[in-house]
């Protein structure tokens, strides 16, 4: 693997590597153990597009690594401004860096950028395009949360829910789904935001069900996850607007009512808490089912492990651990989830 | 102590364990020393509002521990934009990091962060609100310029002059102090600048003298310090500017006639010296009496000392110190002082 | 050597000794070798004007040394948008870190910058005045170019082509090169974009060979290095862009109709490649002859040499190596040259 830029580009066993070493990283991006591998390494993490904390999930998990970062940020950058190419922007600062981040505006961007250059390079998002670490992420939770519910991934019946068209990472994530084995779809969204028929297809191909539906508020007791979508208001028209109604909304009364007791809830945030927004109601907060910040936290351990693959560090990762000293939280959030109160359906 | 979020939440044996903890950490600041007690920690250095030499000194002072450090900087953050609400951020950025910095424009914002974490908070400034590790840093200055000079902060005389009413620093300084003993205290405000009364009953309740005037122009020939404020044009109505003539300023001339040869002068910084502005006067530049840039260098080893406490690693502060190999000046700055012709008045 | 503030501040032996130690961090600044001699230190990375790709220089640099950098970018600063003083924002910030890098865009700021402190200041840039770490990574190419090619580059033949007017690289790297024995320069630009005269005069009065030109397309067989600049559009009239004509670009035709075969291309990048730019063509690349990857390679290592000496760690920079742990490839980008496929001509 030299770049990471799609989650087309990852057969199933690269896949399964990869979260085995975002569990063995899971001590040290819960900062019980020290880790210096990439000690004197630099990563470039350049974010041509504003995404806090994506920029922030990558700089601290190249950090918990050993490696330093540099920054840039902004929807400028002022060498490009000046007319060079997107290739010679790549190679001068592959010069400088160990690995690069790059998250762009414009969809094939990102792969332009790895054309020019042998440093490796990651996909932080380009445009309507990819996102392959969040659905690695993604894969990971789900992996971690039905792993603790004595669930298993093959078979599990998944429920995305919303923006189905615009969002990119349910794109990334329902292909990774498709690797595993005999599962089934039920893809819920309004009228004219539905998920793209090629990508239905593709998923029915490998063999796995697919209901399509309109109407959020039925039958998904058997749902052994429910993903809603961020609303990406900026790219709708107002007919679709007006379909997202509040019979999309996800809140503590259509889980209590319509999903099970071992539904794991999940988005990939940020979650619109304006009003009349319609999006993951708050009102969850604190139920165990919400697995939301669990899975924000996995991004950490999941990019370490994106990072260590890339740079053939990931048999390293173990070694020279120490104990962290300094003192952490025994749960990061005061809401979050005490799982000796959870127990599977 | 879990956060740092406001002066009033610390009680004097809590202050002067900081004060301390920030001696035992200057030989780091002054780059003599090496210290890696945080090697592996992250720092999330949230400035939602500009403050570069506050987020520089937090995050020089991280880095002096051997912590790594994430930036945010420009009034908006990606996801606020997108309507995620504060706890929500707070909460995913806890995930990446194992202590916040957060500087808002408005009052409380801080403490909304802080609500919705166990990861240690500092507020950096919120808005008109509270600003501690600047008032614990003035502290720690005045304790170090009065040792120097034989002096003791119990029973001291602290003038402070200029622009009280929208000075956060003066506010939380003056609650600091309150803590000690028969303190008397000097009030130099013009008319609609004042003290609030809130903050002056309170004082005064604790038993501390205060005299107010609206004329610096006299007798300040045994204050012990000068506190000079920044004046902060943003927030003054043009009534109030034409309040604060050049009676108001502090020069050279002024500190020679009315105050000691061992009257102490501070200032929040940054100084206004542009035309007309009447701020504390670069005439006084070398003059030993001048503290201001002994008090901003404080600022790193009481920024470690609030580091190291809210991370609990305070008592390992001292172990596997190493000399710091490469060279520092013995003065900063060529104006800096030479204490030894600077005796006690 | 306190700051590095113009190359006219260094004299030959202290510019050989700068390349001698770029030389050795030469195996640090490929990867090869981790350095960690300024774990501990702090850069202070100030760019008052937007340069995203002499920023992470060195920031790398720095980091590649074990440091730890802050930046600080945009063009405004929030303590002097409040009428701070250079003077007093650079002693402040010199009490936070052990070295500050300044781009400025008003010439002199960078040096009023250093009058005000005893941390070493390097100018990373100051509007059209200079730029001396860009002219030292110019000449240690060019040193490392001919060195490969069995050259001198004492008595060689140098044409620097373009707008010599604005350039402050080419002003800068002509004075270093004028320290040598025996050199010949080809200057060739556009009418009103000609090589100031002061700079020519002290040039021709060290005993050089100056010949100026007006048109590109002759005799350049003999030429050891053509060095192209980029065409700086925004400090330009409308007349001399037009002089500006496509006769001015360096392309892969003229190259092989004008040059050598071991006649080397250098450019400070970044090099315009949108429509109509004439600046050095991209139909070059791959071309062994084209040094221009290589030459912003080198910045890494020349800036690490300029830290070590600000420093006085130069010595140390050997001491202590380890090799990288992680994967580094073999060649930086897909279009670097093999080398074996070049022989001097």
């Amino acid at each position: 693997m030299t770049h990471l830029l799609s989650v087309d580009d990852l057969e199933r066993d690269q896949v399964e590597a990869l979260l085995a070493t975002a569990r063995a990283a899971e001590p040290i991006a819960r900062r019980h153990k020290v880790c210096r591998v990439l000690e004197g390494a630099v990563l470039g993490n350049l974010f041509f597009e504003a995404s806090t904390r994506t920029r922030m999930s990558f700089a601290a998990a190249f950090c918990r690594l050993g490696g330093a970062v540099c920054d840039t940020t902004g929807f400028t950058f002022s060498s490009m401004a000046k007319g060079e190419s997107i290739a010679d922007t790549s190679r001068v600062i592959s010069g400088y860096c160990d690995a690069l981040v790059v998250r762009h505006p414009e969809q094939g961007a990102v792969a332009e950028f790895a054309r020019a250059t042998h440093v490796p390079v990651v996909n932080g998002g380009d445009g309507p395009g990819e996102h392959p670490s969040q659905a690695l992420l993604d894969l990971y939770t789900i992996e971690d949360e039905f792993a603790r519910l004595g669930k298993h991934v093959d078979g599990a019946h998944i429920a995305m829910v919303g923006d189905l068209r615009h969002g990119r990472t349910v794109h990334s994530l329902i292909k990774l789904l498709a690797q595993r084995s005999r599962m089934r779809f039920t893809l819920i969204a309004p009228p004219g935001l539905e998920m793209p028929p090629a990508i239905c297809d593709r998923v029915a191909a490998n063999g796995h069900l697919i209901e399509t539906r309109r109407v959020l508020r039925q039958g998904l007791h058997d749902a052994d996850l429910v993903y809603a979508t961020r609303i990406q208001r900026e790219r709708m028209s107002g007919e679709m607007r007006e379909g997202y109604t509040p019979d999309f909304r996800v809140d503590r009364a259509f889980v209590d009512t319509h999903c099970g007791v071992s539904t794991v809830l999940m988005h990939p945030l940020p979650r619109d808490s304006s009003p009349g927004a319609n999006d993951l109601s708050t009102d969850l907060d604190g139920d165990p089912r919400l697995a939301i910040f669990r899975q924000t936290d996995n991004g950490v351990a999941v990019r370490m492990a994106i990072f260590a693959t890339l740079l053939g560090v990931e048999s390293l990762l173990q070694r020279g651990l120490r104990d962290a000293p300094w003192r952490h939280p025994h749960r990061i959030g005061p809401m979050d989830a005490d799982f000796h109160a959870l127990s599977p359906g």
